[in-house]
């Protein structure tokens, strides 16, 4: 049974910044932003997808299929392989739709543009369940993280046609989908 | 004197992936991708900035001003800092022009087009110089790394106008910019 972690912060020899460090063997566990893949995926009669989370943080409420990048994949099989793993979906990838910084708890979202490759979808075992809902259904007030708001804002602005530019993270003002004024 | 790091690589309890984790006190260091910012910032004749770059790896060679992103920043905020860092430069950014993947080494580089907000530009700690580069002047034989190529080539296709979509990385075929067949 190992005791519990010791980690202090410092500055390591070199750097200037303060990182997590174990002060029994040096170990520097540097903390970087994580990034995040996920998808919106459309059928072709333009209802979209969400899963229903059937873990923390927001167990019921309702996201894209998304999760954190592993080591050895590029954004775009992340991305393909979370909408397996949470909606038993195999799906085809249009292009970048958003990329949302969400610096408070250091993370990076990569939002895709989708379709589904094949028919067919159902829960996996992070979700509750799994559905397709046209844009008048969709149940804003129970929609786990505010960038599911804004990365559906704009796949809305952006559902047909060609892709624009990646969407960024709004400046608090709370209009989804739209570039921060002055970046 | 702290001792030699002494992780070891295992899976966690609950997880499905092996992690480096401490031994003696439990500590488990995630690895996940890092992100790094970057810019192709041009002047308003139709230069772009370059980096001759002071330090490893690939020291002596040219690059984009582009580094990893730091705890706490948007992918802009880190982006408009590195400008300054490695070219002391004061940039506008315009929007994403590219989402590179580089699983082999765990990085997703989010590029940015990018201008002047002020005039001037030096190098930074991290550059032995600085210049800007008519296209046909840019030293291709003495880029950095190929990412640099396919954010230039994105660059040169949508170097006015709209930007479009995020370019991707290339599946192989050296053509810079591409996104993936298939994707």
């Amino acid at each position: 049974m190992p005791a519990a972690p010791r980690f202090v912060r410092r500055i390591p020899e070199g750097d200037t910044r303060e990182r997590l460090t174990c002060p029994e063997c040096g170990f520097v566990a540097y903390e970087n932003p994580k990034v995040v893949v996920g998808s919106v995926v459309a059928a072709a009669d333009g209802r979209v997808l969400l899963c229903r989370r059937a873990i923390a943080p927001r167990a019921g409420f309702w996201t894209l299929p998304a999760g954190f990048l592993e080591m050895g994949e590029t954004v775009a099989e992340g991305a393909r392989r979370e909408a397996w793993e949470e909606a038993q979906a195999r799906i085809a990838l249009d292009g970048v739709l958003a990329v949302y910084s969400i610096a408070r708890i250091g993370q990076v979202q990569v939002i895709f543009r989708a379709r589904f490759a094949e028919p067919g979808f159902a829960p996996g075992p992070e979700s509750l369940e799994t559905r397709l809902f046209a844009w008048e259904e969709i149940p804003w007030e129970q929609i786990a993280f505010p960038s599911v708001h804004w990365a559906l804002g704009a796949w809305r602005g952006a559902a047909t046609g060609p892709l624009p530019a990646a969407a960024l993270e709004p400046d608090g003002t709370g209009m989804p989908g739209t570039t921060p004024p002055g970046l």
